[in-house]
């Protein structure tokens, strides 16, 4: 028998190196004056600075089968903006900042291109948010991922003072639920699309492609895999100006579990949120998606956004300078007392 | 047609319930008294202390296709363990203590058990270590994972005072190499002793599993797959007693890429390290693989620890007390003058 090697085992580890070559650029822009050390360290270095009593903020993340369809129809880019995105929300709804992220890149056999689609994605992403790009790992595993195939998780850590920590136990009866617009599903509920658009191919004797690429009146031309690959959206912006103008309680960030499953999370025991569902529209891809599948409407709200991908907790009186602040923000409704097990009472 | 259910595309948010519930004491078990609020929030949050100038290392491991053994062999606790140790190690080689670690585990159809023992153990080996297992993420994805496999990633954060991260620009010509010996593969090269084993047992007819749990003599009567799946070994009390008793200038975590990958990184541009190789015994676990499947002698050195799993640089002479602190530390060789592309001499 010949030797075997790494390499005929099916790691390369040059390959990998190529990989990093074509990102190296893009990362080191997100290099902020704190990050010490350059590339190939066993760890990242992060010197924290000046903070009377500095509390740091953890999120790992993952963009879930968003991957799926990022796959399928080749535009690998936006699930590395996704999963910065994602886990900088996460962070500012405990009231902090973002400091760096890591990264997971899981995958059988690394194709190069796709690495640096996605890896140079979330370098821009975090640059765009002032977030180092601090490590990563990238693992090439034969046998345990099919072609093409991807995994990705991301880390991130912020910081807040930590008489700035954002606390569901400020909230009170009364508040004002102040609601941003997701720009579509985010990263959650895509095995339930994915669901859909298959037993839709399969009732009309099509491929999932062509169901997820036709022009689709009701999304006004564009397409549902379009739709579907829609960037999570970030609100660092819309947070900061609500920190600085308005009496800010506590945010839930809409995701896995849709809106029972997050907006308690904000809030305290005893309390629940009371939303008026007229106050928006909910956007043309929900419903979509909700009649192709005929998806029960309390199923669609525990599972999907709806149209609504962040939700802040103001003192009532300063809900006027909040939609102030915020161009596109929603008077959604207020917190009343709850006791039951649910606790988003619909208006 | 009837409605969709998320639960009925595969994602089971109960699942992931029950699934943590029967962690949630080990979890608990990890708290120190910097985590501030309990399990629920969109962050954790880990109250820094009073440092003079800190700088956090953060570090982001897997454990690569180990996994697929620990799924064969149905022996999942090891991998959570590993993948702890791994980022601890990490952090120790830029100087940090642990703070806090996040897991993200993601496989196709959770498995509450085989989740438990996973994430069971990672909580018990970040409660040794006094870091905190401060968050994570589940993810459920169907059809991305064949039946019975997941992923895992962990991500640390440690701290360091500025002063005393470890540089290797601080290390000199003539320092001491010390090595200390590692519990077998660790996390690295597994996908070729997997390629070995399934050469092995094609050969010879034999399931991958009888060629696993075969006792070998050259084993003293353990399975290969007992070997193959000894834990990564920590290394924290070692090098703690290092910082204490000896002039540490640089630390260098042998995984991926085995000798060459690993121990220029601890080492500043035009220093190499003079190796004995007579120093210690390779462990029968790699000879073994290395006879069964014709690895050549670069190959392996170049994949493999070869039985040294972390190689501390001291001042020279600092060696002898380094060696004493460390009943089981092997003066390995020094640093010296280089100038080739390869960085570490076999004498």
């Amino acid at each position: 028998m010949s030797g075997l090697t790494y390499r005929g085992a099916g790691v390369d580890v040059s390959r990998a190196e190529d990989a990093l070559t074509r990102v190296r650029e893009r990362i080191a822009l997100t290099k902020r004056p704190e990050v010490l050390g350059g590339i190939g360290g066993f760890g990242g270095l992060f010197r924290l600075g000046a903070y009377r009593d500095p509390v740091l903020v953890a999120t790992a993340d993952g963009v879930g089968t968003k991957l799926e369809l990022a796959r399928l129809l080749g535009r690998h880019e936006g699930v590395g903006t996704d999963l910065v995105h994602h886990c900088v929300n996460d962070a500012l709804a405990m009231g902090a900042d973002p400091l760096f992220f890591l990264d997971y890149f899981s995958t059988g056999r690394l194709d190069p291109s796709v690495f640096a689609r996605v890896v140079g994605a979330m370098a821009d992403a975090c640059a765009a948010h002032g977030c180092a790009l601090l490590g990563g790992e990238t693992a090439e595993m034969p046998g345990m991922y099919a072609d093409g195939t991807y995994d990705l998780a991301g880390f991130l850590v912020g910081v807040v003072e930590r008489d700035a920590v954002l606390d569901p136990a400020a909230v009170r009866e009364g508040d004002a639920l102040v609601g941003l617009p997701s720009s579509g599903l985010h990263t959650n509920g895509y095995t339930l699309a994915r669901a859909i658009v298959a037993r839709v191919a399969r009732a009309d004797g099509l491929d999932v492609l062509d169901v997820l690429s036709a022009p689709r009146p009701e999304l006004r031309g564009a397409s549902l895999g379009d739709a579907l690959l829609a960037t999570h959206r970030s609100y660092l912006d819309e947070v900061r100006a609500l920190r600085a103008d308005a009496g800010l309680r506590s945010i839930a960030h809409l995701t896995g579990g849709g809106w029972e499953g997050n907006l308690p999370r904000a809030l305290p025991d005893g309390l629940g949120a009371l939303v008026d569902r007229a106050t928006w529209t909910v956007p043309p891809l929900f419903r979509l998606l909700a009649e192709m599948g005929g998806v029960r409407e309390e199923e669609r709200w525990d599972t999907w956004n709806m149209g609504i991908g962040l939700v802040a907790v103001v003192a009532a009186e300063d809900a006027r300078a909040a939609l102030r602040a915020l161009p596109d923000a929603i008077l959604l409704g207020r917190i009343e007392r709850a006791s039951g097990a649910r606790r988003v009472r619909w208006a």
